[in-house]
């Protein structure tokens, strides 16, 4: 199909009385448009698919093929071509059904004025034009669509396999040491979480556990995790190798964690809990780099948070973090949140909604914990959340 | 508007001469149609404004207010409603100028057969819902875009700012350490990279340099890249801090990585050789598990492969590896360049190249060398590939 815009539109006129022919001929190429003649259908449907125009103009009645037969033909072969009719008032009835058959339009023979045809012409290739720039257009989104959809999901596949290998690094859920039985979940906002918790035996007489959260989320965050979790082995491994026991003491931990997070030069920085429980004596040593907000410690008195406040890790080469310690009652929870939590609520709210439920937190799974304080499942979180808590002196014990 | 597909359409007709609108009114009524009526142009307004009829059919000659005028008002208003003109033949001038204000079609009066405007109707109340379904397509497709889009840009912002972060912990190119000029290059298939390649003096007298190639790309052998570079640095602080020289032995170092990496149950494994260059002696001692193709050592008498079969890591919990060892000539350069590079050309293809540009190796930046094995900007590339090189005895030695 030439292009209207810049070609002059090519109109053939199917018509077997030479004098209107050749009227209208003469009309419309003084109107600027390049036309081509039949006097039959045969003929006319030759030229129409050698030629391609922009507009067919077809009598009804003419020698030997039917006018809507060559309509019909012509619809059936290029839909988005305009077929319009031009035939006798007397043929009215005929008309419409021309029109049932997808003419785009009529004009009624005697033409009294050629301005009437010109306009029906004008009328149907801006119409065809507007349609072809519809199809366009849809093809043109839904070729995108399609695309876009792909690398999405690309890159969402390969998000989720991220998260699967971020999530086999997390301990074991429910696992209990020397009477202490730990609980965790990772609530990450996307796919991959800035936060995260671990606990492990240190030696037979201490357990470890922390919960950190990497600035920022997603993958890049989620980066630091790997390397706060393999960082954190290797200070155990250190125990074990060479008789280091940097990580039997939380303040030393997180002198040297800080060191080897500012050597990377990352641009990330990060806030940790860390405590070493020494299952002989029930006492908790810790330590704070700037996790918020504190852990709650719960016994049969009541709860209370472990002020602790401290300066983050990864920010300044030099900086020191307190050392602090507690006794931990016979029967109790510790829990930790991370800071997610305080997008859904002020931390007034999260301390009474806790003293609320820590008293039933024995026999509560801490999916319903965390529905309780407005982690609901495919609620879309603004910030990861993490869960960290451990139970002394209850069933598992 | 009604719904065509469920109630029946609603048409206004807008028409002083009280038998023609009975008549019309009596015959759509007749063909299933609501009717609404209206006598002058005001009044049909105001019932257009208050009813919002499907179709609307309007005279041309109304009294106080012309029919070219409620034309443009309602088109101005509601684009989307058809009006047919409904006028006398003496009036067909003035139809063509209707036509160009935007009406659908026109009826002459006097109308000798109802079924022609009943088809007419018909015809835009089709034409008027095939419209709406397409904006509303193309407005659905327009959405999905949009949110298609935002996702995107979501996930490869994240993808991104986890590059960074990757190749942040990449060493720094072009640096020489006792005389050898070390350079690296990494070019992921996507955004994250599976490849990874390091150095680093070890002492005064060692200098260590790894490629590795974690099965599958993307974000999750990303992570193992961290996890395999946060390992190897507390292998070398091992060294420092406990006196442990596990790092300075390649067969050891791949023993310790095997059972580090294994017992993170990852379902990962990955191909890694380690080298550590004995500047004093002019020796490499190293050690491969599994990395192909091997590496490439060239000097004034040519290139060879440093053969060195061994079997990757994270697969099996007893392994053991190779311990190898070769002079390094005192003008030379050796190449390791990551699997990913097979996907472009075969090994013996691989070999000719190198064979061919490693005597110029010296004075090309990695980047051409890249280019001269295909890794061209902007080339979609089916695997990571990486470049490590290390020169001795040239201008920067």
């Amino acid at each position: 199909m030439s292009n209207p815009t810049t070609a002059p539109a090519k109109i053939l006129t199917i018509e077997d009385e030479p004098p209107i022919r050749n009227s209208i001929v003469a009309y419309l190429e003084d109107s600027g448009f390049t036309m081509l003649e039949a006097n039959d259908g045969p003929s006319g449907l030759e030229i129409f698919r050698h030629e391609h125009p922009d507009v067919v103009l077809c009598d009804l009645r003419l020698p030997g093929m039917d006018g809507l037969e060559v309509l019909s033909t012509i619809t059936a072969e290029s839909p988005e071509t305009p077929v319009i009719i031009v035939s006798g008032v007397s043929l009215l009835n005929y008309a419409v059904q021309a029109l049932k058959r997808g003419a785009w339009d009529y004009v009624t023979k005697p033409i009294q004025d050629m301005a009437v045809l010109e306009s029906a012409v004008r009328r149907v290739i801006e119409h065809a034009e507007l349609q072809r720039q519809n199809r366009e257009y849809r093809k043109h989104l839904e070729t995108l669509n399609r695309e876009l959809r792909q690398t999405l999901k690309y890159l969402e596949q390969d998000e989720k396999a991220g998260r699967r290998i971020q999530f086999q690094l997390l301990p074991e859920d429910n696992r209990t040491f020397g009477g202490y039985t730990f609980r965790r979940r990772l609530y990450p906002s996307t796919y991959l979480s800035g936060d995260f918790v671990d606990y492990f035996p240190i030696d037979d007489r201490h357990v470890g556990f922390y919960m950190a959260d990497v600035s920022g989320h997603g993958a890049a965050s989620a980066f630091v995790t790997v390397m706060l979790n393999t960082l954190v082995i290797k200070y155990r491994d250190a125990l074990y190798l060479a008789g280091d026991d940097t990580v039997l003491n939380p303040q030393l931990t997180l002198q040297r964690l800080n060191g080897d997070i500012c050597r990377q030069s990352l641009e990330k920085h990060l806030t940790i809990f860390y405590g070493v429980i020494d299952l002989e004596e029930g006492t908790l040593r810790y330590s704070n780099a700037g996790q918020f907000p504190y852990p709650v410690l719960h016994d049969a008195s009541g709860a209370r948070t472990l002020e602790c406040p401290g300066r983050p890790i990864g920010l300044f080469n030099e900086v020191e973090f307190k050392a602090r310690q507690c006794e931990l009652p016979p029967q109790g929870d510790l829990l930790l949140v991370s800071d997610g939590i305080l997008e859904l609520m002020p931390e007034a709210v999260l301390l009474e909604r806790l003293n609320a439920l820590l008293p039933a937190m024995e026999a509560m799974n801490l999916d319903r914990l965390a529905e309780e304080l407005g982690v609901l499942p495919d609620r879309q979180l603004p910030d990861d959340i993490a869960l960290l808590a451990f139970s002394r002196g209850r069933g598992n014990g």
